[in-house]
């Protein structure tokens, strides 16, 4: 891993990147060959900056460059560069925590908001996959050992209360992207805006019902306080399945840019969110009815596991690696004390499973009716079967985020999922 | 109002710093007449720093300076000066939130860790006027104010979540001082601890009761937790009766050095608390039965005034000066909006009040048995009639710990307290 600040930022298209590279001794070895035979390819199929992949006859690697603006939209949106700083932070972070499930940091250069990584190969993003309906067999074990170890670690369960404030601060500059998901998340998809948009003329009525949807409103903005005020642990920040690597064997998250501290729920819940979109757009991509049975079996188990998995693997690390100043253990001494501990870490689980399903809800509402949607909806082609898709996930999705107490456990969220396959709403138009 | 920093630090005894006071014209000015005139006495009765007034023949100035250790213990127990800058920025904050609750800040030397501050004459420090049994008609309307100022305008109903991320990581290197209180406040009381002391041998018994007590050391960890990562607001940090200074008519927050961000119900709380032990420990004051009957009705009114005062303002800046990120006005549009904003606001504040009762307790349960005891107690002689009034404080105290959502209004406080006010507990010894 090399790093350097060399002059100021400027936008490395092909040519340039590839003398950029080749002054990188460790990466131009790692690549083979000479710089002129190279193979650059812009992949960027994302919303926010460039990805090239560069191959030589040796090896391979990702080059991610931020861009001054969200490049879907473009210059007038501009964006911080800094977001590549923070990015490359978390996944320095992630790398030590949770090793082998990040690519591997193998370049950074602040002024370029330039991070050369692994290239991941074979692996696709996982929503393609779960849109073609595969299944993987890896992931339930990778993500819940993501999550428990990012989030277990970055808490006041692990940090002294000093460190911890100091890795708050370290992330608290990256808060234009935080704004991004307090707009798009927390706000406009319930509200007129004019970023919205959703599967019209189905849809109208369903969006027009949010927008009045009072109760739903306070339960918005109390995830949005939450989201701003409460700095558990460090987050990857933008935890869906497009930001999700996978193969039959290997799992890789990729993407960080959003990391901050805040709430864990919200990591969570992004993970089940998108898992649970992937379930109701599942009979949308049927040729023949039941086609995708197994295949949604698959992910509704998959919900259960990570939920449950997560919280084994959270409260395993909180039994053996509690060296935070949080619940110190001089409290909880002795049999007794340890049984009420444990009794605790179960009732702090209840309240982070509460979090993660009102969390899970608002990421599902906003790729309905908010500025970004996903492929999982998007690639129904029919619009009146992709609405009824759409509507199945926001039914269950307006109850998750109004009632989330009521769903005491991950079985209660598969259970009224399983209940919605079928159901048959009333769309507009 | 000057600033500069010169040289290193050093302790300024009497001589020296009159000659640095005497090289701030403005200062030497404000004091009147030659240096060598001037009045410089050491008045710090406070745990951790030096504390001067300094008078010429014109007027007078106040200077604090912090020294590199805990003054009530020694050089044992080091404490960064850095502190002595929170305050200053506590303090300035502070005087453009609550102008004119705070002394005047005239200077600051962030190398020197001192501060000169408007000289507060005759104003009393507030815990010695309760002692005696001194009400202050005042006291109520200003504080309330001071509270509701500070707490909502640093909060996320007014700040942008940019802004209060900045904010926050500008007070996140005051750890040192937020080290204390979850120490001594919700650690050492509930366990064995080398500088725990209460009133022995009467109530050994409680003592241990407390330190066996697993429903208290969840709740106390809870409180903890909320502690470190809930920064909802700029807290003055340590807003005891002890850090407020009072005459009949005005009123004046001292002492911001423990300012950070975090739960609200941790200042309110405070206030509340040494209230609420100023009631208890009225009994052990008497000369004679019933004595000061119209000073424990004030101080319980108080009690009533403080919250319900403080919440009635915060709800009226929540109506009119919300300009922050949190609960989007876009969202709560029309009079169904604005309605059901209005049942949401009180709903925040209930929230609010269950942090404050069990914030409360924490700052009682503190003063019993942990280090730092206020005189509200110790200066009654007999210990045995201390230790009854003490009982009494952490009866009620470990009711509002445990069980803080059990009290719905302040009244519910107030009339444990009173119930309270003849028990008589069974003592140790
Ligand atoms: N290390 C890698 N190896 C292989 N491909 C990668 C790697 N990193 C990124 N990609 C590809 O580049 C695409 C965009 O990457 P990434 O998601 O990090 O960029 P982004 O601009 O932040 O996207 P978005 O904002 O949409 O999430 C990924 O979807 C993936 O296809
Ligand atoms: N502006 C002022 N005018 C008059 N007296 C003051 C002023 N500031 C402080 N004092 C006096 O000095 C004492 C100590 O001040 P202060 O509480 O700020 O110091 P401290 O060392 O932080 O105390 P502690 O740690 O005990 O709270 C006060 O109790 C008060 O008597």
């Amino acid at each position: 891993m090399t790093g350097s600040r060399v002059g100021d930022y400027r936008i490395l298209q092909e040519a340039a990147l590839r003398d950029y590279l080749a002054g990188l001794p460790e990466i131009a070895a790692l690549l083979g060959g000479a710089p002129a035979g190279w193979a650059i390819t812009e992949v960027g199929d994302g919303n926010l900056n460039l990805v090239f992949i560069v191959k030589g006859n040796r090896g391979g690697i990702a080059v991610k460059q931020a861009l001054p603006y969200v490049r879907l939209v473009g210059e007038s949106w501009p964006l911080p560069l800094s977001r590549a700083h923070y990015e490359y932070l978390a996944l320095s972070r992630q790398a030590e925590l949770a090793p082998g499930l990040v690519p591997a940091l193998l370049h950074h250069n602040e002024t370029l908001a330039l991070t050369v990584m692994e290239l991941l190969e074979p692996h696709v993003i996982m929503r393609k996959g779960l849109v073609a309906g595969t299944r993987y067999p890896r992931f339930v074990e990778d993500i819940t050992t993501f999550m428990a170890r990012t989030l277990f670690f970055t808490s006041d369960l692990a940090l002294t209360a000093a460190e911890k404030k100091d890795a708050i601060a370290a992330f608290a500059g990256n808060h234009a992207l935080c704004k991004i998901t307090e707009d798009l998340i927390f706000t406009d998809p319930y509200r007129v805006a004019a970023q919205n948009r959703w599967t019209a003329p189905y849809l109208d009525g369903l969006a027009a019902s949010l927008r009045d949807d009072m109760e739903l409103h306070v339960a918005i903005s109390r995830l949005k306080l939450k989201f701003m005020a409460s700095p558990e642990g460090l987050l990857h920040g933008d935890l869906h399945t497009g930001s999700i690597m996978v193969t039959e064997g290997e799992t890789r998250v990729i993407d960080p840019e959003f990391a901050f501290y805040g709430p864990m729920g919200f990591d969570v819940g992004a993970v089940l969110a998108n898992l649970l979109m992937a379930y109701f757009a599942s009979s949308g991509h049927e040729r023949a009815p039941g086609e995708r049975q197994a295949f949604e079996s698959w992910v509704l188990q998959t919900v259960e596991k990570v939920w449950n998995g997560f919280a084994r693997k959270f409260l395993g690390l909180w039994r053996t690696e509690a060296r935070g100043d949080a619940y110190p253990v001089s409290l909880f001494a002795g049999d007794k004390g340890a049984a009420r501990l444990e009794i605790e870490r179960q009732a702090y689980l209840q309240r982070l499973f509460t979090d993660t399903v009102g969390f899970a809800a608002a990421k599902t509402i906003r790729r309905i009716f908010g500025l970004a949607h996903n492929i999982d909806f998007e690639l129904i082609e029919d619009p009146k079967s992709r609405a009824i898709s759409e509507a199945r996930a926001v039914r269950l999705a307006r109850g998750m985020m109004v009632e989330a107490v009521a769903f005491r456990t991950i079985a209660d969220v598969t259970g009224a999922a399983r209940k919605l396959r079928d159901w048959q709403p009333e769309l507009s138009g």
